[in-house]
C-alpha cells in the first residue's frame, strides 16, 4: 500500500477518521433504550448537538493519531466538541475511551496490551489535560473518594496543582475511580469491554448501525450503567441492567424500554460510551459500512 | 479574536468542519421527500453511507481551507467520500459546490461574489480534477452536449487530454451544462439559490435540523430538480416541484409525499445538494445549532 502525503493508506481512513465515524455511527444506532439515537432526541439534547459534536472533536482525535499526548489530545477533543452546539456534553466519555485508542492504533498496536501500555504511560500532564477537559463541557459526575476533595475533576484546572503535588498520572486518576467508573475501568484493565464488544459487531451480520444498536443493549444487560448509577444509585442501574437482559431479541419490547427509560430519566451514557470505543476497533479492524 | 496553531479562531468552527456538518445537517433532516434522512434509508444507500462519506469528504474540504486549488481539493473530498462506505455516490453534487464555497470562506469572502470569483478563477487543471473525481464514484449523469461526446463526464480522466486541448477550465465546464444542471447553474450563477436559501434558514426558527427540512421542501417546490430531470424526464421534475409545492406546511402531506417518491424512484438530489450548500453558509453566518 502507498501513503500519500498525510500519512493515510490508500483508500483506507485514519485511526481519527474512523474515531469521529465511530462517534456518529453510535449516536445514529437505534433504538439505544435510554439514549439520543436517529430516531429520538431529548428535549435540549438533539441528534444534531452529537452530530456537531463529533465534527468538532476531530481536532483532537487528529492530534492523538499524530502523536500528541493523550491529555493534550483529549482536552482539545472535549473543547471541539462543545465549540459548535448548545447540548453541552455530548460525548466526553466516547472521548476519553477513544483518544487513547486512536494513540495505540497510530502507534500500530491496536490491541489490549497496546491500549494498555499508553494508559499506563500517561503523565501528570496528561492528568492535567483531562482536569482542564471539565472546563469545556458540564459532566455528571460522582462525589469523589473521601480525603479527594482537592481532586474533584469538578474544580477543573483549579485541581492541576494538587495532581502535580502528588504527582498523578492520569492513569493514577482512573485507577481511583475505577471501582465506580465504567470507563475508568476501562483505562485500567486493558479495554476488556470495548475489545470484547469489537470482536462482537465484527462477528454480527446486518448494517452496522443495526449491530451497533445490538451490542449497546448486550452491554447494558452485561454490567450495570455507571453513568445511572452516578445518577439514580446502584440498584436503579442494576434494575436497567436486568431489564435489558430481558427485552434482548425482541424489538418491541426493546423500543418500549427505550420509551420507559426516557420517561424515567434513566441515561446509560457509559454504555453508549463503550459502544462508541468498540465501534472504532472494530472499523480499525474493518467491519464494513 | 486569537488563532490557535491550526489558524482556527477560539472555539469557532473553520470551514472545513462547517462543510462537513453541513453536510452531516443536510443528511439527518427529516423529512426530505424522496431522499435519505434520519428516518429513512433506501435498500442500497443507507444513512450510515452519508455519515462515512462525510467524514471521508473533510480531508478535500481541509484542503479546500487551506487554499488548494478547487479541483485537487474537489477531486480529494470525493475519494475521500468514497472511501469506506458501500453506498456509492453520496455528496458528489454537494461537493461540488461546497468546495468553491469552503475556498471563498477560506479567503474572508464568502459573499455571491466571492463564490464567483473562485469559480471564475479556475483552471484546465482544476476542471481535470473534476474529471477524475467521477473515477471515484458512480455519478448519475446526462448525456453530453451534442458534438461534446469527447468531453463526456463519464470518460473521467481520458477525457483530460480534450479539455487541455480546448483550454477548457472548471467554470467553462460548468457552463456547458448550466442549462440542464442545477449545480452547474449555481456555479455559474453566483450561487443565487445557495445564498437565498442560506438566508432563509437564518431568519427561520427552531431546531437546525427543521429548518433544513423545510429549506429543502422549499427549493424544491420552487425548481425543478436537475436529477430527478435527468434520470426521469422534465415533465416528472415539474410534477415532483409541484407536488412539493402543494404539501408545504402540511406534515402529514409531506410525510405522505416523501413515500410516494421513494416508492416511484424519485429522488430530488441537486435539492439536497443546495439544501448543503445553503446549510454551510448560514453556519458561517451563525447559525445556532
Amino acid at each position: 500500500m502507498t501513503e500519500d502525503d498525510d500519512g493515510r493508506r490508500g483508500a483506507s481512513f485514519s485511526p481519527a477518521e474512523h474515531a469521529e465515524l465511530a462517534l456518529l455511527l453510535e449516536v445514529a444506532g437505534t433504538p439505544k433504550p435510554g439514549n439520543v439515537d436517529r430516531r429520538r432526541d431529548f428535549p435540549d439534547l438533539r441528534f444534531e448537538h452529537f452530530l456537531a459534536g463529533a465534527v468538532g472533536a476531530r481536532r483532537g482525535l487528529d492530534r492523538a493519531a499524530a502523536g500528541a499526548p493523550v491529555g493534550e489530545a483529549f482536552e482539545r477533543a472535549v473543547a471541539g466538541m462543545a465549540a459548535r452546539q448548545g447540548g453541552g456534553n455530548t460525548q466526553f466519555g466516547c472521548l476519553l475511551l477513544l483518544v487513547p485508542l486512536v494513540s495505540a492504533a497510530a502507534g500500530g498496536d491496536l490491541t489490549p496490551g497496546g491500549a494498555a501500555a499508553v494508559a499506563e504511560s500517561t503523565t501528570v500532564e496528561d492528568a492535567a489535560g483531562f482536569y482542564r477537559a471539565f472546563e469545556h463541557a458540564n459532566v455528571a459526575v460522582g462525589d469523589p473518594p473521601a480525603g479527594a476533595g482537592d481532586l474533584d475533576v469538578r474544580r477543573g484546572g483549579e485541581a492541576i496543582p494538587a495532581l502535580r503535588e502528588r504527582e498523578l498520572t492520569l492513569y493514577d486518576v482512573m485507577e481511583m475511580s475505577a471501582d465506580r467508573d465504567g470507563n475508568a475501568r476501562e483505562w485500567t484493565g486493558e479495554f476488556r469491554r470495548t475489545f470484547g464488544a469489537a470482536e462482537g459487531i465484527l462477528a454480527d451480520d446486518g448494517p452496522v448501525l443495526d449491530r451497533a444498536a445490538r451490542t449497546f443493549l448486550d452491554l447494558l444487560a452485561e454490567e450495570p450503567d455507571s453513568l445511572v448509577a452516578v445518577q439514580h444509585g446502584e440498584a436503579v442501574a442494576a434494575d436497567v441492567s436486568r431489564r435489558a437482559a430481558a427485552v434482548r431479541g425482541d424489538p418491541e419490547a426493546v423500543a418500549a424500554l427505550a420509551d420507559e427509560l426516557v420517561a424515567d430519566g434513566r441515561n446509560p451514557g457509559t454504555t453508549a460510551d463503550i459502544t462508541a470505543a468498540a465501534l472504532f476497533v472494530a472499523l480499525e479492524r474493518g467491519v464494513a459500512v
